[in-house]
């Protein structure tokens, strides 16, 4: 499927090579999926597309090629199989997601499934097995752009896709169910896909930051500690409209003004808390002039910490800012809340290995908490739960513009093969069962 | 043309009246006229259509009625012409417009026409005149909400109209012109419209508030001293996007918390000033979303004083203040002014007379400037002018729940008449040509 590009280096996996060559390797593949796109000068592949389709059949190749056994499940995820050095052991679950938002870059997602082939065909090309299996898991809807609903590939394995989500429709009118079988899968079969807890010892992902944290430290990698929780609300403010030419300033009700106030007791709240972030991304002054004191306006929050406990303070805390803002400035103000996730933490064991392994790369080991969303929010219903995370850019992602460079990926590969061949099972087990509460 | 309701109080005019009938009967005038309106269930009556015709052959009919000769200038303004005691006696202009924005009031400006007829009624029908004649004119165009030109016929009779303005076309491509011309008006003749300067005693108009000053100093009339005047800007800010999730607060350049400063920066630079108001009646994030830090924040700034030179001061302490908070915040600010329009002064021998008019009724004479524009921008271009501002409830125009009593419009059409009584024209001639320097 690849005609106009020279092979993959042949070198990729001869872990004799000089450093660069695992990263230069990974760039190179991440380029060639990037071929798989809806869209000529851009990426973008939505779940259960042609682009989809082709990615998915270019990532089973390489898994092929680095000695896993493939196969696509019914809700549509990629998995490729390394086997243990004994029958019976537990699985490793490795991977990340291969759809991306419109208009993508190419790292977000892409990047961990190939590291994670990678990272396997070294361990095959050594003829190396570990005391555990290594599924590599290539997700199809972590971002959720064509239904309205997401994590649909990691939720089939931790049994938390919901019996309606099958029914639902992207905005030709496709239901998932009726795509998943134009792109031959069984719909039937993601109930089905519920892995047993005991048999798997935990997922680890490698992952752009999409954050400027590892740029700001100079820093290729870091541990991730917690998937933030989050929550989102819609905040309207009501004044009194009026001439804005002819009110005296001591006379207003300026629902606008209000709102600034509050936008900066929100940012003001999450500066005080290094384990909070809160934005205002959204704002609008309906049917607003120039000419005409605002009588209504309407903002987003987005607050997010990887402490439950911090976010709901904040938001406590929020609350009442808005509330004396409006009766000092003689305005109403409503919150109504259309999200509410909870964070999940990530387990120590894996924690520690990932730090371990920076270590021994010289480096030193920063731990980060992930404001974004990813599969692992789904899977930690099933299994403990890492992330290593990979400078990136100017912490853009989403975006043509994404960036990474050779080096730090080569980082990222050699990491992720080092936490393989140091990884106890007996050392994640115990976590299972007990999850970090922050 | 007012077949559905009784006649008008036929006792209208007649000063041996008790305090109410005068207000009465222009209230219930000014209902008949709301009848005028291109909307069943509000007042639209925009330039030239229909509804505009109707008002004006009303407004005809009413000033026939109080003894004037009338005719429709060549900018669709009806003119009343009350003569004075001798033919060659300068003229003092009266007035208001009779245009009106969507969904209006029935008050705001034509209050103006009507009490002015009224008044002129009385003089009529007492068999008075005066030293000077009087015109009442009912303008078309103050509002400027069909075309993209505003106050066409007080403008033309200062000889303001610019000679393009005749080709600017309304929403449907209808030219000023074409429609000048199908109202039966010959627009080759509103450059003939120009008034010489010496025939022009003054222009004095009476206009609801359109603000809450004499609600809260609970008084029915008040002296305008000026017709504020005006900047209006557009602020653009410039931050970086970045996922709401990732960026930490310390690292973000968030275009609309620099956004949120600046608003209360305007809002204080406005409170600590007394003759200033602004306003930010608009602001948007292009693009925006709820997980997304703004990248980009636009807002509208309308800046009002009755001193172009506190004005202008605010307007750089605002500028500075942009920068430090875009420098502190590491974003960019730019700002384009779409509008700067300067004050123009009420003449003291109006003001004086209209004062003491308000001191023999029994009031306390109260001074406020106009934030709103009005006919008298044009028309200070030509002569001394003056306004009188009536109390509205909650200072609320342009909608249609603008109101004022009938009590409030006694006051204001009596006192109009005892100011035509007492007006000494050799008063005013002098300041005709001194501006009051603000």
């Amino acid at each position: 499927m690849q005609h106009d590009r020279p092979p993959i280096d042949p070198s990729l996996g001869q872990t004799s090579l000089g450093q660069m060559s695992l990263g230069t390797a990974v760039m190179a593949r991440l380029d060639d999926l990037a071929r798989f796109s809806a869209d000529a000068d851009g990426l973008t592949r939505l779940y259960l597309t042609p682009a989809h389709a082709g990615a998915a059949r270019q990532v089973a190749a390489w898994m092929e090629e680095a000695g896993m056994s493939t196969r696509l499940d019914a809700a549509a995820t990629v998995v490729g199989r390394y086997e243990a050095a004994t029958p019976s052991a537990p699985t490793l679950l490795l991977g990340s997601h291969i759809d991306t938002v419109r208009h993508a870059g190419r790292y977000d997602g892409n990047l961990g499934v190939v590291t994670a082939i990678a990272a396997v065909k070294v361990l095959h090309e050594a003829g190396e097995r570990l005391p555990f299996a290594v599924e590599v898991l290539a997700f199809g809807d972590e971002e959720g752009v064509r239904f309205p609903v997401t994590l649909t590939g990691s939720r089939a394995l931790a049994g938390l896709v919901r019996p309606d989500a099958l029914a639902c429709c992207d905005r030709d009118g496709v239901s998932l169910a009726q795509a998943l079988r134009d792109f031959g899968c069984d719909p039937d079969g993601v109930s089905g896909l519920a892995r047993d807890p005991a048999a798997v010892l935990g997922y680890l992902e490698v992952h752009i930051e999409q954050g400027p944290v590892l740029e700001e430290a100079e820093l290729p990698v870091g541990i991730v500690t917690a998937i933030a929780g989050a929550s989102r609300l819609v905040v309207t403010v009501e004044g009194r409209a009026g001439h804005a030419g002819t009110v005296p300033m001591g006379l207003r009700h300026d629902a606008l003004a209000a709102a600034a106030e509050m936008v900066l007791a929100i940012e003001a709240e999450a500066k005080a808390n290094p384990d909070l972030v809160a934005t205002v991304g959204q704002i609008e002054v309906p049917r607003g002039a120039v000419n005409v004191i605002p009588a209504l306006t309407r903002f987003s929050l987005d607050l997010r910490s990887p402490s439950d406990a911090v976010r709901h303070a904040a938001l406590a805390h929020l609350h009442a800012a808005f509330d004396a803002i409006a009766e000092r400035r003689g305005v109403r103000v409503s919150a109504q809340g259309s999200y509410d996730e909870p964070a999940v933490a990530c387990a120590p064991g894996l924690m520690d290995a990932v730090a371990d392994g920076i270590s021994r790369l010289g480096l030193r080991p920063l731990s980060l908490a992930s404001g974004a969303g990813h599969d692992g929010l789904a899977l930690a219903g099933l299994c403990p739960i890492g992330m290593i995370f990979v400078r990136c850019a100017g912490g853009l992602s989403h975006s043509p513009a994404e960036s990474v460079t050779a080096a730090d990926v080569d980082v990222a590969t050699r990491l992720l093969v080092d936490v393989l061949r140091h990884l106890r099972p007996e050392s994640l087990r115990p976590e299972s069962l007990a999850r970090l509460s922050l």
